[in-house]
């Protein structure tokens, strides 16, 4: 097998292409099933087809390539992305996955190997359309339910019209299950984030994909008057939620490998002179341990309280996602090490702060990503980028790692 | 001269009845020379020309009513306040300030004094229909100027379309400007704060009505992904605002008779997955000592400029408004001292945290205010109130007043 700079570029070549299939002209846009969709399809199918895989679309609008082993009944290893993107992305998020899975597969140059490889297209990472992730993944382990398929987009069509719309069928929904006897599943992705970039590295192995725990808090005070009302009569919801907003920065900072946001911020009635009665806030917790995270947690929901009772306020404290950490498969991260040490470069472990496939296919299988530095750390917008030869150094460890586990 | 429980009753009773006279059907709501006003001026002109008084609407929509002197040529004594409201109002904001006058010339049953009294009802001191305040005592002062003339509404409509709309001609402005020699301006209004409340006090003199600065403060970081981007590789905007917002408590914590109120925030992109790259947040700022209010505004700024530089964030900041405050004059409320002791309550000084009419008129003349207690510190809802017992006070404190002065 053979790996050089030409294959690299092709896969660059490939993504760019693809990124102008999309729904509007300001960087790429492509929801589930939409019509760009389509066009990513034929391209990805016509790359497939001419290196030997049988290619089909699943009823969830997965495009899925199998290039079989050496002999019938062998097992079957899972390289997978996806193909959707949020509004306005760049090219490389999701699809560079898929790519580079193809660009395997072609490296093969048709020898079989002691297992077949499955290429997979998810139809639905992002969860723009429909406001639920994974679309795409969840129906190759079967948990693509009803209640999802009567989910409705912005113009009131359904998943399931979705689905019948793109010439689909939701009753074989089943068949899209995963039925081989699966070795493993393996995911290419850029990072995301600017660690990678920032250390000068091409790649890191991905331990974890970390848990998460969403909330919504809700201070509530007594709005008045900012003019006649002395600072120490003030039940301020603002400066409350301030206070807190400190706390949980800190309790980030004082715990290793933590992130806590709050990214939205609401307060009411929101006037320049009236001190804000209510203001609604919400918290991302993420952490590759959920203990820590789950302790993390609960101390900033205290903190709230205490924030809040301190200054005869209130707050209420909903959990919108406790989601548990992903760890990926010890074995096949080994093997991913020895393959990036065998193509000649370093290797940095690290969790994945963001949610990806893997996730959802770590209920079927065991699972292992490969992360690629993201440039500036710029993703989800049309300057995200990749290194030519980062793509290089991703390919090279891919192919050390089949050859490997062959 | 006589005050008794009927009086004060009557007042109130008045105050509930021109409360009916409303644009909406959930509290008061009666904006500039609104249909409700034309109600409100019907029952007003009534009440004064029943004792005696000259009624005039001016260009402005000012309901002006005149009880000579004993003498042609006297100067007078101007006692006003404002009978516009804001949306769902309660019924003594402004409009209380003029029954009450009324019910002082009518007390004084025809005897005549060495001064008139000119009782004033604003037509809009709220400002909520175009937008700027004090349209109608503005146009006493001679400062109702042809760039507010073609100020528009939510409609559309002119500041000069609504004048004429009400029958009146805005060519007439100059004639309402105040020609005669005044003593001074007395305003009676509610506090509209939980001051009085608190003290478990009838009423508040005012010596001065604070200067007011407001700002617009503008942070700028990145935003970025809230679970790949490690906390210390973050310009999380939000993060940096809340540390401000802190500094802002502290500093008006600090300073005996500051408030200053962070009202409004906006982050931006405004997700919960996402580090806030830019927060807008309001400033407001009051005091009755210019001084300590510049300098608060100051060592705020100033700290903004401070945690954005610790955080590489960036920072604007824009004044709105620096509106001087406005002192009471000595005199005036010497008399309205004695009068409040005459009348056997105990004597409060305090500042005004908000705007009144009396700022305008004090252009033109000496001016004074009295306070009556705001139960619950409650205003700018249905649920505003004034105690009885406190309108009896505001009344004999009124007319030991007029007498001192007479």
């Amino acid at each position: 097998m053979a790996a050089d700079g030409t294959r690299s570029q092709q896969i660059i070549e490939r993504c760019l292409a693809l990124a102008r299939f999309s729904e509007e002209t300001d960087g790429a846009t492509r929801t589930f099933l939409s019509e760009p969709m389509r066009d990513v399809h034929r391209s990805m199918r016509d790359w497939m087809e001419r290196i030997g895989m049988q290619v089909e679309l699943d009823a969830a609008g997965n495009l899925r390539g199998r290039y079989p082993g050496l002999e019938p009944g062998s097992p079957d290893l899972l390289i997978g992305s996806h193909v959707d993107t949020v509004p306005g992305a760049g090219a490389f998020d999701g699809v560079l996955g898929v790519v580079i899975a193809i660009a395997l597969v072609e490296a093969l140059e048709g020898r079989r190997l002691r297992f077949g490889i499955e290429v997979a297209a998810f139809s639905d990472e992002e969860g723009v359309r429909f406001g639920v992730p994974f679309l795409g993944s969840r129906a190759l382990v079967g948990s693509f339910d009803s209640a999802l398929l009567a989910r409705c987009d912005q113009n009131g069509k359904t998943v399931a019209d979705a689905i019948r719309d793109f010439g689909l069928d939701p009753d074989y929904l089943p068949a899209a299950v995963l039925k081989n006897n699966f070795l493993g599943y393996l995911e290419f992705h850029i990072e995301q984030g600017p660690v990678l970039d920032n250390l000068g590295l091409p790649l890191g192995l991905v331990e974890a994909i970390v848990g998460q725990s969403r909330l919504e808090l809700r201070f509530c005070g007594h709005a008045n008057h900012a003019g006649t009302t002395p600072m120490l009569m003030r039940k301020d919801a603002l400066a409350g939620t301030a206070e807190w907003i400190g706390l949980v920065e800190h309790e980030a900072l004082a715990t290793p490998g933590l992130v806590a946001t709050v990214g939205e911020i609401e307060a009411r009635p929101g006037a320049g002179n009236v001190i804000p009665g209510e203001v609604r806030a919400s918290l991302d917790v993420r952490h590759a341990s959920d203990d820590i995270r789950v302790g993390a947690v609960d101390r900033l929901v205290n903190a709230a309280g205490d924030v809040a009772s301190r200054r005869t306020l209130t707050v209420d404290c909903v959990t919108r996602l406790d989601q548990a950490a992903v760890t990926c498969d010890h074995h096949l991260l080994a093997r991913l090490e020895r393959g990036i040490v065998a193509a000649g470069y370093p290797v940095h472990r690290m969790a994945s702060g963001a949610g990806h496939d893997a996730m959802i296919l770590a209920q079927k299988m065991p699972v292992s990503m490969l992360f690629l530095r993201s440039p500036g750390g710029i993703s989800h917008h049309p300057d995200e980028s990749v290194r030519p030869d980062d793509v290089e150094a991703a390919l090279q460890t891919g192919l050390s790692f089949l050859e490997n586990l062959a």
